[in-house]
């Protein structure tokens, strides 16, 4: 099948997975927020390890309503948008319209299926190292891999389908069994990495790791998310948090995205990484000391840095 | 006892506890780092809710060798300057001197009975709001509570004469059984509310204790140090986390020591407040998942903000 696609959210991941897409042939739109001229004129350049590519022309709109009616939607909002979707996506959505979501957390497939049905939903897991660095520059570090799966049951032929488009276009593409299994597998990471990275000074992974007592948190705090992970009913192995530590001594001095989003002063996705987790956790009686506590500090210090820009703002005028 | 008196440490508590001590006609002499020419034409100046009181003249020097031999050191010191007890002190010791240490966290009697014998150390507890504004100008808006007691013993004669002498300085002051409990009390409030303050965005207690969340993780964290102090051998109640909490709304918006070290850049104290007892808590088996994380995630702020000043330094250069 041929698909009509939409990107919505046209940061790193939607521009670069988006581009590769279209790269590969495949009728893409995207909605872009303000200016579109400098996308149209140059189109998307994305920087890979082994070789550049170039995406022009690009198909780019400032509303779904001038894209109209697609098969598959891609969704890479960042997850503090997520109220936006009710009104965004309607225009896309014809009645076997597809729904992934690139999203980070937990949470957003839930969302787009109490709000167009759970049988097109699906979500897909970006293992990937990606920044926007301009309009219309991606730079891939690291291309890593999507894992793509269907919202609450196992795989369908069209999730192969969708997965093969990927493929195709030269991204490594899998489909999981258990995507909710998945989504706790990738938090093992990001809720210790993309918290302590913050609250532990602004530092890398490498940082992180070369700090005996903050690696050992870190370690601490993926424990504790596989077993609470696992009470929710998810089968992560013990052994996940070692693999996943040896594992990111191997990204160097890398920034979690959360940490570029606090840098650049974007809010933080708090409630998809720590808040959701964390009241699922709770629900089902799983201990998370841990990770209760980097939530509240990351809401606190989100709060306070809001004020403290606001403040700044303020003293500009 | 007539007691020839000297202070080291010359910060708010060492002024102000020695500026009292000094008013009320003792023989205090002070250890000063830098320039004295201020503090000995002006004189201290100590701001109290009642009244001011100005103290002058003020015996200050740069050396203890200048002040020499004294019959009780007052020790307010930064912990982070432990190292430097033992060339500061041997000058004002004789035989029957004794050493208070008005500092913070825990180890501190300890390294005193370590250098200069177990029967000379005493420590004291000081529940005051109290900060040094100028370099002879002390503002006290809370006078609190000074506890004083004997290291590793209970209360001796000489315990409440020095209790006397505070009291006849117009300073609350108790004598307290068991020293090593009364600073683990204080622990269970300083452990939250020093870490989150800074950890949060650099915010006041009740900044704290607004946020339902963070205000949650205050009071789970007090309630782990008082099983760690009870796993350690100090029976203090688990009802004490939520009297503290009370207590701490009645300070208002007030900043923890550590939370004004870090705005003024000075190094905090981190081994003192929460690795020492972490260390200690460890060892009895208690565990500790939030006092471990905050003791990472503050070494590494500040360790990280060390990097990041001295590069803003370099960048001025």
């Amino acid at each position: 099948m041929d698909y009509r696609i939409a990107v919505v959210g046209t940061g790193a991941i939607g521009s670069y997975y988006g581009g590769k897409l279209a790269a590969a042939g495949h009728d893409v739109h995207f909605l872009v927020r303000g200016d579109l001229s400098e996308l149209r004129q140059i189109g998307l350049h994305l920087i890979e390890p082994e070789k550049d590519l170039r995406v022009a022309p690009v198909s780019c709109w400032n509303s779904t309503e001038e894209i109209g009616p697609c098969d598959l939607v891609l969704i890479a909002l960042k997850t503090v948008s997520n109220a936006a979707l009710a009104k965004l996506l309607p225009p896309l959505v014809h009645e076997r319209t597809l729904l992934l979501t690139l999203q980070n957390g937990l949470g957003n497939e839930e969302l787009l299926a109490d709000q167009f049905g759970p049988g097109r939903v699906l979500g897909g897991l970006c293992f990937i190292c990606v920044a926007r660095t301009s309009r219309t520059t991606v730079v891939c570090s690291d291309r890593g891999h999507l894992s793509l799966g269907e919202f609450d049951r196992a795989p369908l032929p069209r999730t192969r389908d969708i997965a093969g488009l990927f493929q195709a276009a030269g991204i490594h593409c899998g489909v999981v069994e258990s995507l909710a299994l998945e989504r706790w597998r990738k938090l093992v990471w990001n809720i210790p990495f993309n918290g302590l990275s913050i609250l532990g000074g602004q530092i890398d992974t490498a940082a992180i790791l070369r700090d005996k007592e903050l690696s050992a948190t870190a370690l601490a705090v993926m424990q504790e998310v596989i077993q609470a992970a696992r009470t929710c009913g998810y089968p992560l192995e013990m052994s996940a948090a070692g693999e996943q530590m040896t594992r990111t001594a191997g990204l160097g001095a890398y920034k979690p995205s959360t940490l570029l989003d606090f840098e650049a002063g974007r809010p933080l996705e708090i409630e998809a990484i720590w808040g959701e987790p964390l009241r699922r956790a709770h629900a089902a009686g799983a201990p998370t000391p841990r990770l209760q506590m980097l939530y509240s500090l990351l809401i606190s210090l989100d709060g306070a840095d809001k004020t403290a820009r606001a403040a700044r703002k303020g003293a500009a005028l």
